[in-house]
């Protein structure tokens, strides 16, 4: 059986719960206590030296973390990855994408207002994190212009990716109405097969 | 002939001229001033729409970006990309942690010392990405305590994505003294065939 160590509110581990789930693989979960720290317990770093969640235990106990890679790893060869070659490296492209410059600006406002209760007089750094998310968001709307999904026009691993941090974007103080092609392709993601909320699975 | 838009002092734009002239890879660089701004204006921006390099144009016209997605495509099934299957994700893995957790806290601390000479009094998130950056390598010093090279015991593109910034981290204020395994890791890829120099490609 697989173990994810994981967090229920992390849109990184939500992705590797919805894939698997979307896939038909069983797991059991370990849920870390990412704001009390528990990703920083030696028992933890033993498992990941980064102390980071999510962080995978497959069945032979070998141990695969970075949300995206895991997205990688289970996806090879099915429905949820890109087929063609250059698709391929389009899918890599915009993994490092949403690592480098989605995540660190809408995740990071999430945690601070929505799990540590934060305004923008108590972490100043929030300006900056909306201006870069939103940079980011006109980006992804520029891309839907003419397309459903990201990548070869149909869903995959980089719409779940992209999804996790993306549907909650409010809760990092993110106002998506300027966005209608994100929103209406928030609301695709939401309408695939064996689709689950963060809340479900 | 590939077009590399490339900034001759970046590190993840030096990942893909050393993969390619190791890989024998002819390609012509149009240079870049990031510091002046040369990625927003609207002609690159037509090229990445997210407005960063490099960003890589292939024979075809298609274009690729992201340093580490670009290694991907063009180490797959060479000498420089894991060939056993678990490997190929453990590849993934410490790509996506270089982008995520390495090069956020060494490129940006070179970024505002080397380029803009900033110091602590001038720039508040140095002590920050200080403290980021040791974490980072203290990871890298424990996994090269068994091994000599990042994944399946061979130099591959994880290698050469790490070396980037790892290599010229005393630019950024950081001081490997304390990081042997490091060091001796850096002089290692530094002896690998068709090896050059940031300034030299």
């Amino acid at each position: 059986m697989l173990t994810l160590y994981s967090n229920q509110g992390s849109g990184n581990c939500y992705k590797v719960r919805l894939l698997l789930h979307q896939l038909g693989y069983e797991f059991e979960t370990r849920e870390m206590d990412v704001v009390a720290g528990a990703c920083q317990s030696d028992e933890f770093k033993a498992i990941n030296p980064a102390g980071q969640v999510p962080a995978l235990v497959l069945d032979e106990g070998m141990v695969l973390c970075q949300s995206n890679a895991i997205l990688l790893h289970f996806a090879d060869e099915t429905q949820y990855m890109a087929m063609d070659y250059f698709d391929k490296s389009l899918t890599y492209q915009w993994l490092f994408w949403e690592q480098y410059s989605h995540e660190p600006a809408l995740a990071v406002a999430r945690y601070s207002m929505h799990y540590l209760g934060q305004s923008e007089a108590e972490d100043p750094r929030l300006p900056m994190l909306w201006q870069k998310g939103y940079q980011a968001l006109d980006v992804m709307e520029k891309h839907l212009c003419d397309q459903d999904f990201f990548v070869g026009n149909r869903y995959s691993i980089v719409d779940i990716a992209l999804f996790a941090y993306s549907h909650v974007a409010d809760q990092g103080g993110f106002d998506l109405a300027a966005y209608p092609k994100v929103s209406a392709w928030i609301d695709r993601v939401k309408s695939q097969p064996r689709w689950k909320s963060m809340d479900e699975i």
